[in-house]
């Protein structure tokens, strides 16, 4: 008992027909449910890719299989050798006949979750007991469309000439200020977790990389507890040289457009699992200024100044008159990060975008500053020290070129994608405020 | 000055040659060398792609395009809109003579380190003055090849059925024991930076995502500072249920076979660049026995008990016997990690393995230990708390099945497949105990 031995899975669950009437296979996974009926035995076996029943009439299989068939309990592991044998009345059009059942773990009782029920627990309790709940096709099938996503991601990536890198995560000092930061002990030195890639993958810019970009974790230190923010993220990032916000956008929109694409194309059943109808948006996204979206703003009623950020209500206002996914551009220099570029003509304004789907903003980017002198000044605007900023300003005085780029948090493009309203929905363990474990 | 306008790099310098003479094009990139003989520039711009020769005769170009020419400094970064011009007597078999040459930033002069220059500095320095050093094509194809080497690695995970996931660096609680933890404070709580994802993975297996890789960072708050360590550095994990040890080789054989054989076929010219003469190692790599490899070594006349891990000195006396890739298996029970599975039939000796590539480490893997009581009776051996285990504990009491894992550092990898020394040529911005900066 518990030892696998030399048996090893011949096929997984949905990969079984009834045009195999006869053969003899070996399947794995959990009992998902099972029903005893005097000398019939009814048992739902559950792996990653679906679920299979096996029949054990007693005057059919061995005294031992039965009495193993019987003995388990629900969520226990199991090996079946069996055969396959066609019958139209099975729901699935064929049964599988146990030849020999391995118990290869049982399952406690009582399960302080339910993976064979619809998903009710409150998502604490679910989070709680996430190996369990992730046993849940549904939600399974959500990571595993992140999974391909991200897969896909990576593939538009290389195909458009980016070099895949990783940057440090822990940082010598807390430079770009603003969102808050976890300190950590280094040795004997203070140091700081990652909020972003930014300045490292500016500094690629200036290493002669042209194209990079990387997803790894980011980690912020914000004390507000939304449906929308998590502590630790992955964050997609890429930026490109010899380029301008324009290109930056455009490359964000292939990177989304092929993963609605795949997903589309390669992983429907997926999609049925979580009862989704999935729409791929036509490139290029609408465009909208940010002086027009003010405006928008002001008309639904919503009030707002020319110059500040939109609030959750002007999200909200502006979600209500977009639909799907949409840019906004043409920001006020001033509530923009230090390391934008300003309009050459008007530099009230700066190459800086958002993109939007309808009241979420899935990503920020721009045209970044190359100029030594205009980007001290900028740090100094922003009330930040330049002298802290130590190599990554150096990188602006030996030959930076123009460029751009932008960052996505996955978890909210799977919000999207899996139309789901809690982020901690898109995240295996998530961290928040209250949450460390598991 | 200075900026892009609507100019559009037509070509990087590799892909520009003598058969498109006569053709106008727009290259952009770093002012790699220049020579003034009087009437005649001679300008070698780079790209990430290579180096191509620029002449601006004085007669042949404008006035202005001449002065920019000549006025050009090293590094300086330009974009220049010119005509190829076949010449057999040019070193590429062409030329291209500029229309107009716009420069998009200027380097101060000294520069700190002199990419154009043989690699000579000191790795200190170059490591402190990174975004120059990395301007030096032989450093850059490291890179390239590294980022290729990981979308090798994905593509088998995905071609094996692995689903990628992310799971949390910040943790709750330092269970693992034995190395070090980076401590964070979370808010009002206590946590540390994850040492590696083991923990989860196995999680994951409890979930029934039947197999899963990560790669992602890693933290160790190792003291020691040697050529072969980090502090923080990329792993690549993965997890497979209904499999023993030997099938987790044999995935490893696969991923690592793949990555040289990807790297073989597609990526010639970084390995030039680099000069190194690749060779595919063919697969099933040899095994040893841990207790064969103790024997080797004492008879190579460096001494070692039966019981004890591999210092230094052993390994360098099984790298001089063994040439490759091999691995060590069949380890005493008691110095592999509390997760190891004891064998059935000599509980002393466990399902773990190290592989091997001469006398480095790169990889530890085993067949994990899936019962619980089993579970809790090694943590208590290894002087750990069973109750600090908290949910992944749990894990193994509803429904965890057998299965196995292993984890490879990248940055080893890449020092074995670029002939690297020190393991901080492998990672853009390195993390040592001295080293937080850039």
């Amino acid at each position: 008992m518990y030892a696998l031995g030399d048996w090893r899975r011949t096929h997984y669950s949905s990969e079984v027909n009834s045009e195999m009437d006869g053969q003899e296979i070996i399947i794995m996974g959990w009992n998902h449910s099972i029903r005893k009926l005097g000398k019939l035995v009814f048992i739902i076996l559950r792996d990653r890719e679906g679920t299979i029943q096996i029949v054990a009439p007693k005057q059919k299989v061995s005294e031992e299989t039965f009495a193993t068939a019987k003995s388990l309990g629900k969520e226990d592991v199991m090996a079946i050798k069996g055969k396959v044998v066609a019958n139209e009345k099975a729901p699935a059009g064929f049964e599988v006949i146990p030849i020999e059942i391995k118990i290869l773990n049982k399952a406690d009782t009582p399960l302080p979750l339910d993976p064979s029920e619809k998903v009710s627990a409150d998502i604490d309790t679910r989070l709680d007991k996430r190996f369990l709940d992730l046993r849940r096709p549904k939600i399974q099938s959500l990571f595993k469309l992140r999974s391909e996503v991200l897969k896909s991601i990576r593939n538009t990536f290389h195909d458009n000439g980016f070099i895949d890198v990783d940057t440090p995560k822990l940082v010598a000092s807390a430079t770009e200020g603003g969102t808050e930061l976890f300190p950590i002990s280094y040795f004997d030195k203070e140091a700081f977790l990652g909020q972003s890639p930014q300045l490292y993958k500016q500094m690629m810019m200036a290493a002669g990389f042209d194209r990079v970009f990387e997803i790894g974790p980011i980690f912020r230190a914000e004390e507000h507890n939304t449906r929308r923010h998590l502590n630790e993220a992955i964050s997609i990032d890429c930026e490109m040289s010899f380029a301008d916000e324009k290109d930056a956008m455009e490359i964000l929109e292939k990177v989304i457009n092929n993963a609605f694409t795949d997903i589309y194309n390669n992983n429907q059943k997926e999609l049925q699992t979580l009862g989704i109808d999935l729409k791929v948006q036509e490139t290029p996204f609408p465009r909208i200024e940010y002086t027009e979206a003010v405006d928008m703003v002001n008309a639904k009623g919503v009030e707002m100044e020319w110059g500040e950020d939109f609030s959750r209500p002007a999200e909200a206002a502006l979600g209500e008159m977009m639909d799907g996914f949409y840019f906004i551009t043409d920001w006020p220099t001033e509530i923009r990060p230090f390391y934008t570029l300003p309009n050459e003509d008007n530099p009230k304004l700066c190459k800086a975008f958002d993109l939007m789907y309808k009241d979420l903003e899935i990503s920020s980017g721009a045209q970044r500053n190359h100029k030594y002198d205009l980007l001290v000044e900028g740090i100094k605007r922003m009330g930040l020290n330049p002298e802290g900023f130590g190599t990554y300003l150096e990188a602006f005085k030996y030959g930076m070129p123009p460029h751009s780029g932008w960052g996505v948090g996955i978890e909210r493009l799977m919000m999207i994608m899996a139309c789901q309203q809690n982020i901690r929905e898109c995240v295996l363990f998530p961290r928040d405020r209250q949450r460390l474990t598991p």
